[in-house]
């Protein structure tokens, strides 16, 4: 693996662009004349797609591909009712929020039903980049602190301020003195009272630190599943003693919902409820659009009322009546094909068809994980195996089975599919899976 | 007016919806409910829309307004190529980048080649908020420098680091010890040497201003018609010298395409080539998509040799299939209706009638622009009138003529509606403005 590739988990190496195919190669070759040096593709051998529906992915030849890894598309690829949404408001009306549109307001609520009450606000962007740098804003406005503090091996963005709280995104990125970062919780689970206590003293450790430097805690962001941390969901519950801790030294709690949000838990629509907890604002982006460009941060009211006085925000194509279009209709298709439901039923097939693979092959050392979104730790002689991952990613590959790995060692398996993943889809992807395990 | 709208021009008042009809203060309430205190309406009586076509916007009961200031809907307001490009492809296949798709290939190629051969790479983003906050962060990283030079009144987004670069937010922004401002080109315009070596020389003193601080400059960040300037549009090729200062001074030069991109000027297709510069990032965004959310970054190869070998960048929902068939459309629609050479020949018809309404009434002290974006400085006894400037704004709004105000006194006309604006249009405009300016 060339230098400039090992940072990311599962990145196509360009170094080996030989052994590809001829077509494939002069493709890749086209891309990097063309997007440059910084994009990564996926795989060994990267997937060349065209068409998509459902959980499926479609190469130039027809070869379907069983999406286990994608959580954008999350209401299915190319679900009718969101093209006809967005098809539909295309040709009537896309503009911004400085005029008065009916379609925001009518998703604002739509959205803000779906939370606890003390959360009475909704505010628009396209990206969860955008949404984690706005709750960042926010939350150093109300607070008129600067410190955040993050996990080891988070992922919340790609803008300036944003890539210099995700570690994830690799060792080159720049730091910064305003971020502290704290262990994830315990891969083990366990007792709920220990890993929150465990959890929240590194997060009393990050407030101490800073204030060795003068630098008061503005917020505790994190992913309330942990995706880039290796998948963190048990025991529901743990993340109670750490949005103490925040409160307590004068910082905010954020609820990155980028991953969870949306039912992919199966244990409703947030990852925060699964913990049972109140943030003061809440981050979501990917799935909320299934595949347009939507994103927002909610908040209690209270949290924004400094900022709405003292500044104020506008995003040109945030809560256009395109978007709105968009987020509503996938609002729609999770509550009227019972998704939440789905991810929860196929998502126990899926993990415990993991936790039986588990316990005929060695090399998976533990499975995690809540409704449609299983992370599995793959060891070698009982360390973390990067390289066993990734032969196993690319051997599902090979049989055409898209899933990815994630984690501070690169060695958890993310298995992630879209949201109308059946229990077929799932005893389908066991089958392979098992077929790979058993070559290793 | 109230303390939290005075710092933006042409901003609704919340204080005034006493004034409104009942069920448009219901609308406003219901929407200050759902979306808090940050977001803000345009005009003393905000506009209510429902549907858009070509260069009208329609209220709830069909009334139409003629829109003389949208950018985004840049060919046309819902124009048919682009929503059906957009539905089309939105049934097709809606992924990201991190697999081969053949629509990001052939957009990014007809992108680059309405471009100078010297800028071979393109990355795409969702906004341009994420284009000029990627273009900061691979400036930084070229140079290994991090000031920030832009203009008095600028604005490039809302991240973080962006808004601390956008005085337009007003004065509460955070502001940031990497950042220098200086001031615009002369409003006056003149001798191009003379008005180049002046803005030049700006730039040169916050260059040695950052070096007394012990900072490098990574970039000169401007908007190449300097929008929120109040229009700096001539005489054309001012911003040669600045560009040579920067790079002097070993930092790049970055044009912030956003306002005059895509034809806006009537002189090609970037308000860049009207002065003969070759910029070394060039950010892009509102028209690129026509209202689809869709931005990017071209950049001179060589500069991001060091970002893509030690950092990465992915934009989940940046040039997916969806977006690069939007702006693929985008670029036909402008090719296919002379949309370039439409800007320049009603641009002159709009530019000389408020040329000879300012001869006819001594409250409009100098009129500017370049293609369909046009400003006019509105005086009281020789100077700026920002409230002169919003009685016609919101007496063009009565006569349901939209344009709004900008410039560091908010006293400069932003007449800027979308490029199939017709002679006929023009005409109206001019005509209902004459009528504005009889009653002040």
């Amino acid at each position: 693996m060339s230098g400039n590739q090992m940072q990311m988990v599962n990145a196509f190496d360009t170094a080996q662009a030989e052994k590809l195919p001829e077509t494939e190669r002069a493709l890749i070759d086209r891309r990097a004349r063309l997007l440059g040096p910084a994009y990564r593709l996926f795989y060994e051998k990267p997937v060349h797609v065209v068409r998509a529906k459902g959980v499926w992915l479609y190469g130039p030849e027809g070869e379907a591909y069983l999406d286990v890894y994608n959580n954008v598309a999350s209401v299915g690829h190319c679900h009718p009712a969101v093209v006809e949404a967005v098809s539909h408001q295309m040709g009537v009306l896309n503009t911004h929020t400085r005029y008065v549109t009916d379609g925001v307001l009518d998703y604002a609520e739509a959205l803000l039903a779906t939370m606890p009450a003390e959360i009475g606000h909704v505010m628009f962007t396209c990206t969860g980049s955008e949404a984690n740098d706005l709750a960042l804003r926010v939350a150093r406005h109300h607070t008129g602190a600067e410190g955040l503090i993050v996990t080891e091996t988070a992922y919340h963005g790609v803008t300036s301020v944003l890539a210099e709280a995700s570690p994830s995104l690799g060792p080159n990125m720049p730091k910064s003195p305003l971020v502290r970062l704290v262990p994830p919780p315990a891969a083990a689970g366990g007792d709920r009272a220990a890993v929150g206590a465990a959890f929240a003293g590194g997060v009393q450790r990050a407030i101490e630190d800073f204030a060795a430097h003068g630098i008061r805690p503005a917020a505790l962001l994190v992913d309330t599943i942990f995706s880039s941390d290796g998948v963190r969901a048990d025991p529901a519950g743990f993340l109670a003693e750490a949005v103490e801790t925040i409160h307590a030294a004068g910082g905010l709690f954020i609820a990155d919902e980028v991953q969870p949000g949306f039912g992919r838990t199966g244990a409703g629509m947030w990852g925060f409820a699964r913990h049972g907890i109140l943030p003061d604002l809440v981050t979501m982006g990917k799935p909320m659009g299934n595949g347009y460009p939507v994103a927002g941060m909610a908040a209690r009211p209270e949290i924004l009322t400094a900022f709405g006085r003292d500044l104020r925000y506008f995003n040109t194509f945030g809560g256009n009546p395109v978007a709105a279009a968009a987020g509503l209709a996938v609002l729609g298709v999770i509550r009227e094909e019972g998704l939440i439901a789905n991810a929860a039923r196929v998502g126990a097939l899926l993990k415990s068809g993991m936790e039986e693979a588990a316990r005929r092959f060695p090399v998976i050392g533990g499975v995690r994980g809540a409704g449609l979104f299983v992370g599995a730790d793959i060891i070698e002689e009982g360390k973390p195996s990067a390289a066993r991952a990734a032969r196993i990613v690319n051997g599902l590959r090979e049989r055409r089975v898209l899933i990815s790995a994630s984690g501070p060692a690169g060695n958890v398996l993310k298995i992630r599919p879209p949201l109308p993943f059946s229990a077929e889809n799932a005893a389908y992807f066991l089958e392979q899976m098992t077929a790979v395990l058993r070559t290793l």
